[in-house]
Formats: C-alpha cells, structure tokens, sequence
C-alpha cells in the first residue's frame, strides 16, 4: 500500500504539474484549478460495514467524481492504518489528514465531545442538526477541537437507537441491578448508577459474550446492524426506544493545515459531501431498520419490547444528575450543555406536535 | 436582466474557449474541465422566503463556490422569470434549466407526482428519504417525469406540518362541514369529502381572507413559516399534526438535455448539493419551527391543539378511499402508490419504536 506521507508541513499532495504553493505556477488560475489532492481517511468501522461504513465510502467516491478526481480520499477501516478508536490522534497530529467516526469516543479527552454523538435522553436526528446548522453547535464543536488541529463536519445520523439485546426481562429498574452490559459512554454510567455493571467489549467480541453469559445485555444500533450482527441468535428481549442514543450523528474530522491547504471549491465541495451524507446515512438506517424489525418482529423466539416508564424515569433522572455533575467541573462541557439544552427545551413541543402527533395517526 | 437563450439543442453554455460537444479542443481533458455553464432556476417561491426559498439560493451559491464558477445558477422567484407554479413546463420545454417547486403543484397533469411531495396520512421525512433513496423511489420519480424530458431530485424537506388556523373549534368531524379552508391538493378533496369547502388562493391573498372571513381556515406550512405570514393574528386555533403534509419533500428539476450536456463531475455535484440541502432545509425548519411554536405558546391570544382523534379518522378514511379510486383508474398512480405504501407499511413499527417512544420520553 503507497501512500504519500502526510507529516505536518504542506498538506496537499500535488500533481507533478501544478502549484505547490508559491512558484509562478501559481498566478495562473487554470494552473491552480488542476492541483489535485491524495488523503487518507481512517475510520473506527469495519470496512463498508453498513451505514456506518457504507457512507465514509460513499463520501470518497462521490468527492472524487464531483472533483473529476482532483480530490481523492482512500478510506481505511478500523485497525488497517492505524487502530479503531484512534482516528482522532491520527487527524490531530497530521499522520492523515481525515477520519470519520463517532465523537464520544474521544470523551477520556474531551468529555464534552459527546454532545456532537448522542447524550442520552437527548436529541434525535432532527433536533441535532436543527441545533449543529442553525443554533450554533458546529460553531461550539469547532472552537472544542481547534486545540486538537481537527475541523470536523457532521457527517451521518443512525436516528434514533434501540435500547437493546437483554436475556432477561427488565420489568422495573430493580432489573437492572446486576445487570452486566455492554454499553459504552455516558449510557454505561447512568446504568451503573441504576445498579448495573457496564462492560466495554470490541465489537467482535459481543455476540459471543452475549451468547456464553459473560454478558446479560448489550445495546448496539439498530436492527439493520444488529441483525447483520447475529444478536437476535444470542438473545430473546429486544427493548426500545435507544435512551441511550437517541440519533447518533457521526463526524468528519479534517486536519486543520490539511483544510487551509484545499482551495475554497474543494472545501465547499467536502461541506456538500459531508451535509449529503447525513441525508443518505439517515435514509439507508431507516430503510433498512424498517426491513430488518419487521423481520424480527416475525421471528417467534425474539420479543421487541419497550422499557417500562419506570425504568426510563430512573434511568433519566441518572443522566440528568451526571449532565448537571460534569457542568460544574468542566467550562467545556458547561458552555456546551447550555446551548445544548436551550435548543432541546424549545423543540420539544414542535417534535411532539409534528412528528409524534402525526406519527400516532398509523393506529387510528 | 442578460441571459442565454435556451432554446432546445445544445444546452449548455460552452465558455468561449471551451468544448463544444465535437471539436478537436474536446480531446483535451483539460479543455473539457473549464466549460462552463450559466443556467436558470426558476422556483415557485418568493424570492428568498425562509425554508423553502432561502434553500435553492444556497444550492445555487454552494454549487456555484464547489464548482469554482464552472456552473453559475441564477435563481428567480415565481413570477420574476415565470409566473409561480409554471416551473414544471418552463423546464419541460427547455425555456430554463432548472426549477425548484413541489411536485405536487403538477397533480394536473401527473396525479401520481403527489407522492412524490406529501400524501395524506403519508410518510414522514425520514421515511421519504429512506424510499427515495434505498427503496426504489427516485427510480419510480425520474420514469414517470421521463416523458416531460425532465431529471427530478428530491431537494429539501420541511418535515411534518402543521394542520392549520381555524377561527373555530373542531371538536368533531361535524365542525368540518361547511368550513370553508385554504388547502390545495389531495387534501382538499379530503376535507371536501368530509363535508368541508376546499379553496385555493394564491398566497398573497390568504391573511386578509382569513381575517376578514372569506375563509374560515388555513393551512400553510408550520410556525417557522405561518408566523412570518402573520397567520397567528388572523385566526385563534392552531390546529396540529398536519396529517394533510407529514413531511412535504421538495423537487430540483433539470431539464434532460440540460442535464445529459453536463460533464460527469457537475452532475455529481448536482446530486451532492441537492441531497445536502434536504439536511439542511429540514434544519432550518427544526429550528425555527421549534422557536416560532415557543412564541405562539406564549401568545395568550393563540390555542395550540391537537385534533380530536375522531376527526383525524375520518380525514384518514376519505383519503384511503380516495388514493384507492386513483389507483383504479390510473397505471402510473398504483404502480408508485404500491411500492409507497409498501414500505410506509414496513416502516411504521420502527419509527413507533424509535422516534415516537423515544420523543414520549421528555414527558417523564
């Protein structure tokens, strides 16, 4: 595998005959429309893994064809470049200059990166980028990462999560002391506080802990990844709604030099790309989660349920507590939970009026 | 006002020292990437209204930034260029390029365009997108405009509507009958049905007939867009969902000879640009529809309410019957009507699951 080595400096890669940044070449403006550009984008998914995967792909391909290929982006899965879970780094320090993954995974060093993923009881998919687009939070999520070098862009929603594959029934929050699950971020802690045991486990390792008993509960996405996971073999309750995420937006990070380094119609370009695929993740979760519930709903050995309002109850008042706990410890997060919330507070009633009240007219 | 001619043949605009289709200049790829292309766009908006408007400028000028000038769209509102919701046949007949508008504003002379905007009791945004793009439904759009050498691209969203402004209480579906409302469309032959007087008016005229009682009623779009229009002072009940629009989903419109004369990498761009503006319509309506509800609210002049389930019934039963009757009499329509509701059907339980049990949980 050739590749350019991106470290720091001059982050394009030219082609052989165009402008490097400050020879003659450069005064002609044919001469600098034909610089072409060779990154790499590391990711923390299995390569093409559906939805997640799928869209960082798709990205590259569709940058590149509407570039005519002066912008192309090879996409690394998790553990080809550098590992799952530290595309981050490998953005922060230039070792690439793209990455796309989930922002709470770098909640050990920013912990109120998490609002640009999901907080539980939080935004759905809507909400998020009503808030990122027009209520300032790209603004916030870009002055959070400046210090690391990193622009990033939303780029891909779920929509809203399931709860989850438990081999038990959870009938009140008693249910969930001694619980052990598999349940990463905030969600894992406000289960702790219920009693439960949180449990991290790599993704290759969840079906069969599942399946054995070292665990009793994991939650995962939905049912389009889940299914193509095999969870629905190693457990019998699926229960809903995901609290725990309810429209997980995922993020583009580019590299700070590697973005000054693109020239303007590349990074409108990349901000077009970036804003489709947040329409076209959605679309491809809500296709297939349609498909892929029904089909469990069919299958006789799973029951889809939905948690009790008790267990929701305790479980928020959870969040809640943490939410109100880190804002006096951390300015970041402070700063960010109040805009956050502000916008929360006035949507809800426009979601219940819109997308609830419509929705609730299926039954009739 | 200067602009090229576009009179069928050729359709674009070739820069002066550009390819122009056959010349020995279009052996050079480089040649090829700098034509250039000055199309129109024409819209059924106002020029710049929020949402909807303000949505086809930012495609125009975010195409116009990505591309680096190679494809300049000029946008005019209804009436600057072509009188409003004459889009469809200024395309069609390759007078412009390009047009923005609804497809439903064409249910005169393609009835199943409809569903292509908003049905009755139909599907929401998500669900919309989630067909359009994963389950066969552009394909379905871009055969039934074949014929009118028009490319359609779904091309915004502003998410469930509102049900109207009522200067009466509707507490059952006895109170329809001989309302006289502002609605157009299947809806309107819904109420009508239901016992109501459905009216079309242009926009301009729809505040003084509601205040001065030529109409009893009006739905518009949601408060984001209601409130500009000052409908909030020209009638007392805000009645929700918009079971008349979950949803309406926006077209872009190229001509096919427009369309077929662009290179390869403006087409992707195109494509791009249109699906990054549906994010980024159903953001601004999210957001301002959330602050516009906040104030009405607050407004101890207005009643937000919901429907009585009664009359949503019956609204629901008229407009079974009336999608049934299309489809027996028109190919097109139960030919798209079919792979429709067959995915809306599928879709139900998980958005039950998913958006609508997680909303309910800001009650708790």
């Amino acid at each position: 595998m050739k590749r350019r080595q991106f470290v720091g400096g001059l982050a394009a890669a030219a082609s052989v005959a165009a402008c490097t940044g400050e020879g003659p070449e450069c005064e002609s403006g044919a001469a600098q429309s034909s610089e072409m550009f060779e990154w790499s984008c590391v990711t923390s998914w299995p390569p093409k893994y559906p939805g997640l995967g799928i869209a960082v792909n798709n990205l590259a391909e569709r940058v590149e064809a509407a570039s005519d290929g002066r912008l192309k982006i090879k996409v690394y899965g998790g553990g080809e470049l550098v590992p799952a879970f530290e595309a981050f780094d490998a953005v922060s320090r230039g070792t690439v200059e793209m990455g796309h993954d989930a922002s709470y995974y770098h909640k050990g060093k920013i912990a109120a990166a998490q609002f640009f993923t999901a907080i539980p009881f939080g935004m759905n998919a809507a909400e998020l980028n009503g808030w990122f687009y027009y209520g300032g939070g790209i603004e916030l999520w870009r002055e959070l990462y400046a210090p690391f070098d990193i622009v990033p862009f939303p780029c891909g929603n779920t929509g809203v999560q399931m709860g989850g594959w438990f081999n038990r029934e959870i009938n009140s929050a008693k249910d969930l002391e001694g619980l052990k699950m598999r349940i990463p971020g905030l969600g894992g802690e406000v289960i702790r506080r219920a009693g439960a045991t949180p449990v991290t486990l790599p993704g290759s390792e969840i079906f069969t802990s599942l399946q054995t008993g070292a665990i009793d509960a994991t939650e995962w996405v939905g049912p389009y990844n889940d299914v193509a996971f095999g969870l629905h073999k190693a457990a019998k309750y699926y229960y809903y709604p995901g609290w725990q995420e309810p429209g997980a937006g995922l993020e583009l990070m580019v590299n700070s030099e590697a973005w000054a380094s693109l020239p303007p119609e590349l990074q409108a370009l990349v901000e077009l790309a970036a804003q489709a695929i947040t329409t076209d993740m959605l679309a491809e979760y809500t296709h297939g989660n349609a498909l892929a519930l029904q089909q469990l709903k069919d299958n006789p050995d799973i029951e889809v349920r939905p948690f009790p309002d008790d267990v929701l109850r305790v479980l928020k008042g959870h969040t809640q507590d943490i939410v109100d706990e880190q804002s006096a410890s951390d300015p970041a997060w402070k700063k960010i939970a109040e805009s956050y919330y502000a916008f929360m507070n006035k949507s809800t009633d426009n979601q219940m009026a819109t997308e609830v009240a419509f929705l609730n007219t299926r039954a009739l």
